[in-house]
């Protein structure tokens, strides 16, 4: 078999109080990646929604990784790519994570699983550099091993999967342009030691709630007090959604990546829906284009069809 | 019953990358309180060694506890408290915690147990404002609880226990002095957020390696670069014990609370004795009297004897 099908899920990077080491993997949406191991030394990647893509693959974020993974084999191996692009770019569920993941797990399979996960996020990282102009591992490495994923350090690269109890996410993505780089660029290269320390009993508190099985510890610790209060003011009508979701009976949630998306965590699917209906609610009531959706953690990651 | 005897262990507090918020109980040293049900609304407090305490219960850290529960109760009763201390004060491994803790534990026992362990650390936090002029938790929560425990908020109060493997802890208490005070004011109060966020990984990282029982990440998380470096400049050899420790198998470890005591810990009593021998070494180079022990973590706390 020289050619595959995989699918490729969105992923929520910066979990609330995991900001740049936590991502978790969701079912929905999805892209389709279709990869055929060729032996020509070449890579192309075209669209299957009639996109225009970068002809020069290394600027790809599905391609430079294959190049990485071609520089390290080093024989006569190509790769053609189409990819069904569902999660749409700039919506900040990880859509360049998405190509980057498939990418390298559909050439893994194709080359007899050669290489362990850890070096898959190694390989996909270059994707994320074509998309962000920064290396990292917050969307590739839980669209890769599914679940929650902690990325304790990225050189040298350490994630560990976090067991959690089954959750729903209900996402809102409202229809506005946040770039990564002017989400990254209002941050403060400093921070309260005192607000340092409020996040650190948080993010331990999340991993161990999830690990506990606790719902309520979940939702107590999904709280950020060092980026989301500078990223909300990009994301119209976020501190309401926020109340209101949680008013609905939503666990917590926060900014999805560096926005726009938002996401609630809930414990039930009646509960996921309530809390869509808030979201639909108040960008009905701002009158901005949205879309919304409720799926569930996805524990397995990329999928190969 | 009306008197009873505890003993009040040690406790590790800024658990390495758990500043202010992981503590840990220790079995060795421990106090040991012999606390009296009275009738008479007063409270004493005296040392079975001969020292001098205030004579002000509200000003002792053993019976500050002692004020705020007669105050909530509001009956007829008394305390009569005798300590035998063997946790240096000063030291950095909860000396004045363990007074405060075994006060209200003694005494919620000779009340039939009114009170759970919430509220008993509410309670020993005041004998902590007496000691060092904060209300923090982080020393008299592992000690009422037991084990490993994440202080994820003070108001209002947020205690989780962590789970945690059989770990051996070395110690070694240089002879010099380390004020709380000093420690706490050299402490910038704004810091790096590159360094919070890879202090955040490392405590993910921690508590994830404590859940699953894996040594590896256990002591790739054992890192603080926030508190640690300007810290350990008050401890004479701190960077070639950390450095000679780890090289004789240590999983890591940091200062316990704000000095001067250090503590490793080691998966087995062999590598805590070799730790115990690096430590040995270095303090006998340097010409620092010391003292240094093994211990292990007291999953029990307070132990009414």
């Amino acid at each position: 078999m020289n050619s595959i099908k995989v699918k490729a899920p969105a992923t929520v990077a910066n979990l609330v109080c995991g900001f740049d080491v936590l991502g978790m993997c969701l079912h929905e949406p999805y892209d389709v990646m279709e990869v055929t191991l060729t032996n020509d030394r070449q890579i192309t990647i075209k669209s299957a929604d009639g996109y225009q893509l970068p002809s020069d693959p290394a600027k790809n974020t599905a391609g430079a990784p294959l190049v990485e993974i071609m520089r390290e084999l080093n024989t006569d191996i190509g790769f053609d790519v189409i990819i069904h692009k569902n999660i749409k770019p700039g919506s900040g569920i990880g859509s360049s994570a998405a190509s980057a993941a498939g990418a390298v797990v559909a050439a893994n399979h194709l080359l007899g699983n050669t290489f362990d996960k850890e070096d898959l996020v190694r390989f996909a990282m270059f994707g994320e550099k074509v998309a962000s102009g920064v290396k990292h591992a917050d969307n590739v490495a839980p669209c890769i091993y599914g679940g929650i994923t902690l990325i304790r350090s990225i050189f040298p690269l350490d994630i560990i999967s976090i067991p959690a109890p089954l959750l729903y996410i209900t996402a809102v993505h409202p229809q506005i342009e946040v770039k990564t780089s002017d989400a990254r660029q209002i941050l403060r290269k400093e921070v309260l030691l005192k607000d340092a320390i409020r996040q650190w009993g948080n993010i331990a508190g999340l991993v161990a709630g999830l690990m506990k099985n606790d719902l309520s510890l979940i939702g107590r610790s999904l709280e950020d007090v060092i980026i989301e209060p500078v990223r909300s003011i990009l994301i119209p009508g976020f501190d309401l959604l926020k109340k209101n979701c949680r008013q609905a009976g939503a666990l917590g949630g926060g900014i999805s990546g560096s926005g726009p998306s938002v996401f609630m965590l809930s414990a039930d699917t009646a509960t996921a829906e309530a809390v869509e209906r808030e979201m639909k609610s108040i960008y009905e009531g701002i009158g901005l284009a949205y879309h919304t959706y409720i799926t569930t953690i996805n524990t397995q990651g990329v999928q190969v069809l």
